[in-house]
């Protein structure tokens, strides 16, 4: 069996390494996702158990992947940070891309009748992946500000929706109705017309949901910089920073527009 | 909520689209699928039900991608033609990439209890892939000959290992015993000591799984060059040449080193 | 000195090959050459001098890269086919394209003086250049074809022009009298306004500049595909296929859109 | 003449924009100076004739490009910054790699005669460039940093090598007299057998060459950070912050591993 004779065909497999020390963002999105949320009908607007099986499908990802220090999630969409000194497959971006989105896709389908126990699952969904580099803090930062705030608009104009829709308006005069409202607007009329006040609202729907990992208890509570933290089984007593690595990975409804979020976790956004 | 003054962070996404009319592969490769294996307590050398899986999740892929015209897998690996005039996604590369092992990947988990009914899925297993491109219809030949010529060496190989092993050979001495030993001695070994004829071995573990398309059955069989066929559900009975987009996707265990497969099948390596 | 402290920033040099077997095709373009044209008083609508010393820069590229085996220019560009099995540069893109403009553009300026004696140069020109990729004999066959379209498309255009502002016209009644014409009428108005036949017009302005190898005289003329040759030097006579990259370079101002010149070199476009 | 026919072939020539904000650099390197060198005579080792033609082509590129805001040049090489904001060329790679080294090259011939005015140049000389891109401030200081500590590097082995030759010792033997000394022994030997201070020797060849652009006489000297200045011709006295995009040319030999040179000029690497 020659098979020297064809292993010519490796060399047109190129290189794709990612540039060094960017920072590294990888978003999937679901494919198909209107269509597979009105199969297997899922609440509008919001499904908490479909919200809460797309966090424990992000979770498996930073479960597996230590280097994904951030995931942020909203709908059926969800964005990973790679810290930028990252070595994951020497950052090679299909492998990166790739991995994470099956992994991504396999924890949602093997956990699904965990989250939605009677909806049986009809046919497999999927999803797609896209890798983006960021070089600076900054640009992250207003990444996930961009997804955030996303959230919101979406999820003020979809409540709104559903709330007209379900009193009786068809989809067409819904939109109809809300063509052209802004926020104010849109705020007003769920307090007036269907006595919701928005910021009642749960967080996750109004927020979406944010994925870190817990630092390790004595991290030094005293510096505002990055902290040194005792290493695990390390004898002597070596200290060095944490990165945000290691720890149980949390899911919080919280804003991530403003500094808080990000000064409690200098780790993050290392200079 | 200021959307607009994040929004710049999208034109970080920069475009990747695929060298026109080159032919694209897709190649997924299980990972870790080595624990996987033992863990889930596959048969071995081959698990028929397994390879079934592998097989019935890459049907998943071609049932969804008219344009992927071809799938060859073996073991934990499975690799997808797309026809070089494809349009798929605008060609963009991470987005073909992604969605294909995504589906994959949910095809996978999906229909794992069918096919594995009494082995319950242990945790979610995952792929990576990768797209190649190739210039010429030659060089996809060779391409599918590397990867076929490749199931036949790991399966002779793993074919004999595993006789030794379950003869009651540690893996260690098993290994030391086939160090070194070419394609007929491993055939003199399974035939003299352990009464096997390589030969008579399903075709499905030497060969490996082909998925192509069964063309339309009004297809001209007297051209060998692609044929025209009659357009589904066009009354003026337009003809076109078949390009291996529609048609049932069936799984043969056949010889694609040689000619005569890809003779039956002009239309999969069009000039 | 610290070098070794430094030296990771060559880890942000990432590799850039181009797709193994495809065809390479350079194309260079003037970068502001309307007012270079217009500072160094060109002939108009061709200049003879100048377009000689383009096919001198390009010569110089056919001279010092053997993997160049055709080239193509008009105007203030050229284009250079590099054959596809060429290992230059080990295919790296940018060490091949900034390599080609950077000795096209010095053999520009070093040969000035010889084409244009009694005009000197006002400043440095400049050109930009670009790679593409061609998997196929048809595209690069129609790529040329494209450039070769074009240079008779724009000659008749500004033969028409400078005819008609040669004979008085300001340059907008100029434009205002060719706007909409076609090919026919652009032809019979120089045959009846200017007794110009453009068919006699100098085929270097009319076909562009072709370069190409003159093949060894004892290539064998009878067969029409890749013919062996002597190997220069080879004492034993031992033969190989003639692959175009031997020989004195010539220029020729011949028609490339049609089958003849092709077939006449059958080692420019190897199966 | 189907010109639509044959368009298709620009479908081929892929988009190649460069990370947004990320800071750029462009270098180009000198092919086959070694043969050059010698071929026009230049002293060794270090000729300053053509040193300053080098300077001078890298002042063209500042010249033409505003957005170079920083060059470093040594024996064949310089090096090119521009600043992470530029939209030049929409940041197309080529474009920007190729327009930059043909214009140095340009350039170079083009000055030629004024530099070296009793040597003819014998044949065009050409160089290669690459881009490379740097996510932030800190890499593109070390980048410089690696330059200039590999011109002293350099300088000093060669300045060894020729002292030893011009002494009357073979190449072979000065290579090996030199092998597996530090800088201090290298020192040492300049001084005690050639009375040689090294730190007396032209900065120009210890230090290489650094282009950087004048600031306007009324920059804001009080505040170490980016300055307002006044734009110029705009009457309402608007201001805004110098970015090294304007001003006068100027060569400076100095060392730019320490912070001094960056602190003067904070506008070089924005935060």
């Amino acid at each position: 069996m020659a098979k020297s004779r064809f292993e010519y065909v490796r060399d047109f497999e190129l290189p794709d390494p990612l540039l060094p020390s960017a920072y590294i963002v990888v978003r999937i999105d679901g494919r198909g996702f209107h269509k597979f949320s009105d199969t297997h009908t899922f609440e509008k607007p919001n499904d908490v158990r479909a919200l809460n099986l797309m966090d424990r499908a992000a979770k498996s990802v930073m479960d597996e992947y230590e280097d994904v220090v951030l995931a942020f999630g909203e709908s059926d969409e969800y964005s990973f940070l790679i810290r930028r000194q990252s070595q994951l497959y020497n950052r090679r971006r299909s492998k990166i891309n790739s991995s994470i989105v099956s992994l991504f896709t396999s924890s949602y389908v093997y956990h699904w009748p965990t989250y939605l126990p009677n909806t049986p699952l009809q046919y497999p969904p999927s999803f797609d992946s896209r890798v983006i580099l960021y070089p600076s803090a900054k640009e992250v930062r207003d990444y996930f500000s961009w997804r955030q705030a996303d959230t919101h608009i979406n999820n003020l104009q979809n409540t709104c929706f559903w709330c007209l829709v379900k009193s009786g308006l068809s989809t067409k005069e819904a939109n109809k109705t809300l063509q052209g409202t802004d926020s104010k607007a849109k705020n007003e009329m769920l307090f007036s017309r269907f006595a919701i006040n928005y910021n009642h609202i749960p967080p996750q729907f109004r927020k979406g949901s944010t994925l870190v990992r817990s630092p390790p208890p004595d991290l030094d509570e005293n510096t505002s910089d990055v902290k040194p933290v005792l290493v695990p089984g390390d004898r002597k007593g070596k200290r060095r920073p944490y990165e945000g690595t290691t720890g149980e990975v949390i899911v919080v409804w919280e804003d991530i527009i403003g500094d808080r979020f990000w000064e409690d976790r200098p780790w993050l956004l290392p200079p």
